[in-house]
């Protein structure tokens, strides 16, 4: 037995890390059966997202393993915030190399105490998952829940609304520009690694969001993500430079060209307290920054 | 651009081959938004669960892709069959290296076919998705719905009951073992080959699980499988080896501690029409083979 841990053994070690956070009052079966059970409220859509985080491509494998965890959850329940849904569980599907001085159970654990931090901000249940052998990555399916009819798309926006985001950009982008992203330990972290490292689903915005016409997370860049929302919608959208809310260290360009910010681009016809308005829909095709044409790019995981 | 393929277009290609298999009446939203929207039945509880599947360790990655994709889908419909659910819908991450000869889009494709059939056999909804960069593995979220309440749980089973499987086991396991694992073709498959390639989620045995005791699916091999139902019932099974139904190939070293098989097995204290009984119950822990005590080993992805 080596090291003396082995699958069930380690799927146990993660089930106590996770605590109180593997369930909650709609899980009905948690960790350990072949599936979990969750009871869903009548009146109410699911909705679902997955998305996968790949050592060395999403994160780097050498950061703390707290921060790792609490960002691949965070993250991934931020595009359940994008539609105006309350989170409700997640399932984490694991993929370690064989373990040992760098990927150890103690590092797995970590992994599991940051994705504790994240679920019990959020309220949502780690009641599931999975563990395989091979290359370092994290696979997280979110699930919530929204009014039936309200889950709030890219397409429905309309010319003359105005844009929205909620909150500063760019300041994780910055910290990768910079090479700040290493931090020694997960609970000294500068604004940059912060903005980074802990994300925020936005679902303290959902009254805003589900209140606007349409909205998306931005992952990709502010630009990419936006020119997701024109496609969908059909049209296009007129910026203004200093409109757009930096966040610290972060230039125009990281603001408009970086991701990992996970704040959220909404449209909506009315005045929004809550959000900062940094421009308009139009009827024009495509996207002006001052009036001028800007070009859409943003990260591409399979541009070549 | 290279060879033309970038993340948005490989998603819409995969979307086309998908077809009528990503959408359903249930489903409200489906690929293309920040998250995917379900009708979820009042009355239901949701069922979820989640695997991975990494390339030359669940499955060769030179197989022909078609059969990569209907198997990734089935295997973890399966966990679903075992808490006698009805299929929903699916999530499915795909990690890809950088495409080329080996890993093409076509070859992304091909596997999209594969979970079409899949989804198409087991009326999910392939509804949503992930794409990533990395060595090559296959994350797959399934969701379905269950009576409340009704969902069949690992540790239900009582002493005296019945041990049943839904069919002959060993077959995969068979095929591994004598190296059959890398057909030249999707649609020319042996008997074995068809074990480990083309195993059936047996949805279609759901009214003998609703009225078992217990179930859980054998993904790991009969003895380990049978091993996690007795610890969460607290009891012990006596097996018959004459009454374990081998599969074409197969030995009963394969079907003991084979995996790979997706039968189910299911306690109950009444006779089952559909099931084939292998054993019962009893009070006394660990298992015995005719009389004789057992160990169990199986599939452990961290053992060392």
């Amino acid at each position: 037995m080596g090291n003396g841990v082995n699958e069930f053994g380690l799927i146990e070690s993660i089930s106590q890390v996770l605590g109180a956070s593997a369930t909650a009052p709609w899980i009905q079966v948690g960790i350990g059966d072949d599936a979990a059970v969750i009871q869903m409220r009548s009146g109410f859509d699911a909705v679902a997202s997955i998305d996968t985080l790949v050592a060395d491509v999403h994160f780097p494998q050498s950061a703390p393993a707290e921060l790792i965890g609490y960002r691949a959850l965070m993250v991934s329940l931020s595009d359940l915030a994008a539609m105006a849904a309350l989170p409700r569980y997640a399932l984490v599907a694991l993929t370690l190399p064989e373990l040992g001085d760098e990927i150890s159970a103690q590092w797995v654990q970590r992994l599991a105490q940051g994705m504790a931090v994240a679920a019990k901000e959020t309220n949502v249940a780690v009641c599931g998952g999975n563990l395989s052998r091979g290359a370092l990555s994290i696979s997280v399916s979110v699930h919530g829940e929204v009014e039936q009819g309200q889950a709030k798309l890219r397409s429905s926006g309309k010319p003359g609304e105005r844009l929205f985001v909620t909150g500063a950009l760019g300041s994780a982008a910055a910290c990768l520009r910079q090479q700040q992203h290493l931090p020694a330990v997960a609970d000294a972290l500068s604004d940059m690694q912060r903005a980074y490292y802990r994300p925020q689903a936005r679902f303290d915005c959902r009254s805003d969001i589900k209140a606007a016409s349409c909205a998306i997370d931005i992952s990709d860049g502010l630009l990419q993500d936006l020119n997701h929302v024109l496609q969908a919608s059909g049209c296009g959208a007129d910026l203004q430079a200093d409109a757009i809310p930096l966040g610290i260290g972060a230039t125009l360009e990281d603001a408009l060209h970086g991701g990992d910010d996970y704040q959220i681009l909404f449209a909506s016809a009315e005045h929004v307290a809550a959000g900062l308005c940094i421009g308009e829909l139009s009827s024009a095709p495509g996207i002006r920054l001052d009036g001028k044409d800007i070009e859409t790019r943003g990260y591409q995981h399979f541009s070549t």
